[in-house]
């Protein structure tokens, strides 16, 4: 349920608003906006009664939100929520920022030369996993804490923001100190416990979607980071189970402009994963743009045929150079542009 | 298996091919292109044992396909095929030509109508359904004959081809009469009978992606058509059964790069029944000509609140208008055009 | 929408109800039942008035049928259809008929000798390809006409009934001279001039599920048949596609029950192509009698490594044996019992 | 890789091989079994090198495992591992336990209400949430300690063993306090922490097949548990995503008799997950046993309708009780039984 405040209510009117949700047993959130200020009424589990609220003076009008997510509704927030993670690396307005880098952190030299590599061709921010997911327990699992050192490492040389998955609440604690984006693997899109945990620790978080998630349960998972408090989620996009192994994942882009209408939090493509074939992740990259999408995570590596893991889907840094230049020209097409400047462009 | 002659090869070198080819039991399929001859074996159902050609007079190398498709691969032929349904209308070139209409043809009014509208906004094609594939008996099934005279009036007053759907060896036939172009609907891209029919009518067919169907299944009932010695044919990705149902279908925009890879023929995307919800069209048709689409078929209807079918998906004209304008832009990001003369523009 | 008349009603009474639906516009289809008469309504696309009718004398209630399928569905005929295709051989009563034999037609010697050992092993009908639907046109596409000729030499040899697959409207009725029930393969299952050709013809159907049908698609697609007059249909749930390629199909057994619930038809699984695997067709022809098939129906051939198609699932004439012995064992675990008298047993 | 002893070989040539394992830099892992002496080799990702093992005493061959998986293959060890979670409860032997109880721990009455009930029918494991994963943080979310407190005291009065789920490190420490058997949810298969914690703890686990996980997925999820040192798994099949949404999932009970082929781990089925409808879950685990499932897991509540969650899936105690009954039936029709012992019968 949304409290809509007129124009003319008082700060008082809203306290007033407040304090009668909370005697109804709920907790009120309330939202100053710039057009209009409304209190969220969290903690129900279902169709509350509004007869209390509607009559109470400065209210405007009562919003039923029948969606079971809430505070990640474009109903809830109409405007687009901004997630900053980094200086000039903002997700959801005309900026369209690229995060690029290696699948894992291998070697000092192998993550410092994809972070200067990116950085050239215009990434704004480093990808790369020093704790990974993997199906099986003998493939290799990252170098965890030696692995965000190296991504310190890379960040204090380049400057570019840092964007690495944390798999559990430890590891969520440990990728909060040197990342300034912590993401969320697909594999635990519904790890609840996870979901609360980087709630709590108020960080960005980069969400990425299930392999057999739909929307919904996407911005429901999305709901548990927001319901603890922390509002800067941005969705991400990466390919779901089909019956086609043509490319690895299907790459629903149709998300996209759904997301759009459905939720005011940024989201961003990940064609490297959402194909699993090299070859077509520079179109796919392009549709990702002309479909809307508020950023672009690619896996690059400096020598994909050595990578210890999703080298096949990895671009080599001639590749991503050519991939960044007709991205900006796509962005434009859209009124758009790339974030960033390009080296040795004005 | 294909051979592949040299430069050098005489007409007396490939003659003598041929003949060894049948010979073998098998029937040849001389190929001459620009950049060299080839001949390709057809009839085979699995490897072909290469010994009494390879030694041949002229012969540079013996190609053995390892896919089941082979007419339609980019091995065999490795220019883009480009089908031409009408002047001006050609798909697999720079051009990216627009086949709009509403999804089944229902009064006089409402096709001149849509067919004036569409072609207005720069469409080369129009689109509309006389045999209507309907999961219930009892839904409106196509005005059948009377559709197709309507649309062969709709084509005599504006000039665009025609692009309609034909589900039995009857209708064929029928849709042939009147038709530039005959579609084949997802639900038959398995009717091997019907592809058959239409491979020995030899019109250009628009052969849709089955809901389940992989790309492989989609290049294998195309090769069913190119057996018939009909080598014209555009593929159309439509959207895959997927467990969100969010969206109607899932977009597989994927397909159209990977397409082109294995591919030497041309394929189209229907962001209408790819999405199903008319608010995603114009940015997921964006994305389809940012991917390489070389077409985009899409739902415009005069009044689509009165449709008799799919009105859901359908654009009204204006609506249809602003994609074009839209589509224009992202075409020229990606080094293309949508085909066509804008009214009132040089 | 069904309009039931009350036990007085008199002959006179059905009759203006039928004269009122025809003044409506629609057609009327009376159906004499055992507990009770009632009245359809057929040709409607939506929600009918029933202010007409309702009053009218002898009429008992007016049922509205939610569901976009009618004359199959549990509410327009409570009591199961039994589908008799030869004499013993039927489907939807307590006895469940197994059908077997190999996937395609090869040979006098090879049908022989299949229907020999199946029918030993207590099969009462026959399978076999004589119009096979192959993915490549390269591929054996069965002996068509020739293929016919050998399974009516087989049923005469044997006295089995024969069910075969007609794959267009010629086939359809070269099948119904030979066989007694004539198979609409998965992908036909919406080739809607198929269907209503069967329809027409009104010989037995067994409609197979298509791979990715939904049990409404299923349904609606037997209601063609209906529609056209034709009862006797007998639905197939032979598994969908699936990411998990580790079985060729996912088997939806859950199909049986819930095709059970919503409609009065029998449906009959087959374990062969739901699960593409030799070494699991016994295990899930015993699940699919314990979930309430009402037949079975599975590739035996005589040499399963030299069949021309489908060798992989096939059991050889022994499994078969064993296959049936366990199956008997199920069946009366759940009070059915396998159909037919067994060799050697009184 | 596995290195299979001869039977002369003695504890002295087991060692060396041993020995040489960890000198290539992997770990050994001794299996004495029952016909054969094998040592196993964990820690590579990829094949490995045999020259040094091979010529060494009193081996007899070296078997690469090419499954991604090892410790669960059935290459790895073919008989049947049994699971026992409490005395009389043991998955993998001929004798299948029923475990039954509510979705979640609501009340006290609630609990020990069903706990008598199922009990009474014959169940020899309770079930119930105390902790739930729910997709939405609105949704009631279990009673967590104070649940585990009242699955404690249902213990004690019924002697039924315990199986319930844990979402996180710190709650399996919770859970494997007072359960016999951890379970790990759908949504957490791929949570790799969480294995590797129940890995430690060492109590069996049940683990629930992921909504859109592969065979493979399951066993290498399973993997990560026995590569901790923990072998008493249970796997769990309840149902996959799909696009026909008439049931919850899509229940894959091929998987059963394809996880007996190529694992030695039992495998259980989830019936009301897996169907979501209450009407169908009495056949479908009819079938489940049919199919060969070493256990059932279902729910029941003593008042479905007032259930807090997945009412609409649960038995009552009356239906259970039928359930129960027919299943007896069946698994004595596959020459297995029922465990425990039915009140009132010898």
């Amino acid at each position: 349920m949304l409290v809509v405040m007129s124009h003319q209510a008082t700060q008082e009117d809203v306290d007033r608003v407040c304090e009668t949700i909370r005697a109804m047993g709920y907790t009120p959130a309330p939202m100053p906006g710039a057009q209009r200020t409304a209190v969220g009424l969290v903690g129900n589990d279902g169709r509350v009664d509004d007869s209390l609220v509607i009559e109470l003076s400065g209210v405007a009008r009562v919003i039923h939100v029948s969606n079971p997510y809430k505070q990640v509704s474009r109903e809830w927030r109409p405007e687009n929520t901004i997630v900053t993670i980094a200086p000039g690396v903002a997700f959801g307005g005309e900026e369209i920022p690229v995060i690029a880098g290696p699948c894992s952190v291998e070697t000092e030299q192998q993550i410092l030369e994809s972070a200067r590599a990116v950085k050239a061709a215009g990434a704004v921010a480093l990808r790369g996993g020093a704790f990974k997911p993997r199906s099986s327990p003998y493939s290799f699992q990252g170098l965890g804490r030696k692995g965000l050192a190296l991504l310190a490492l890379a960040k204090r040389e380049t400057g570019l923001a840092v964007v690495t998955e944390a798999m559990d609440d430890e590891g969520a604690h440990l990728v909060a100190e040197i990342a300034d984006c912590i993401q969320i693997g697909a594999r635990n899109m519904q790890n609840y416990s996870l979901l609360k945990t980087v709630g709590k620790i108020g960080k960005p978080v980069l969400l990425k979607r299930g392999m057999a998630a739909t929307i919904q349960d996407l911005l429901l998972s999305a709901e548990y980071i927001l319901a603890e408090g922390n509002p800067h989620v941005i969705l991400c996009e990466r390919g779901l189970r089909s019956f086609d192994t043509t490319s690895r994942n299907l790459f629903d882009l149709t998300a996209i402009p759904v997301v759009h209408q459905l939720s005011h939090l940024p989201i961003v493509a990940d064609p490297s994963h959402g194909t699993g074939r090299r070859a077509v992740v520079t179109p796919m990259s392009r549709a990702a743009v002309a479909a809307g999408a508020d950023g672009i995570i690619v896996e690059v590596h400096p020598q994909p045929d050595r990578a210890l893991s999703d080298g096949a889907q990895s671009l080599n840094p001639e590749q991503f150079g050519d991939m960044m230049r007709q991205l900006r020209r796509v962005a434009e097409a859209v009124d758009r542009q790339i974030a960033g400047v390009v080296a040795g462009v004005a």
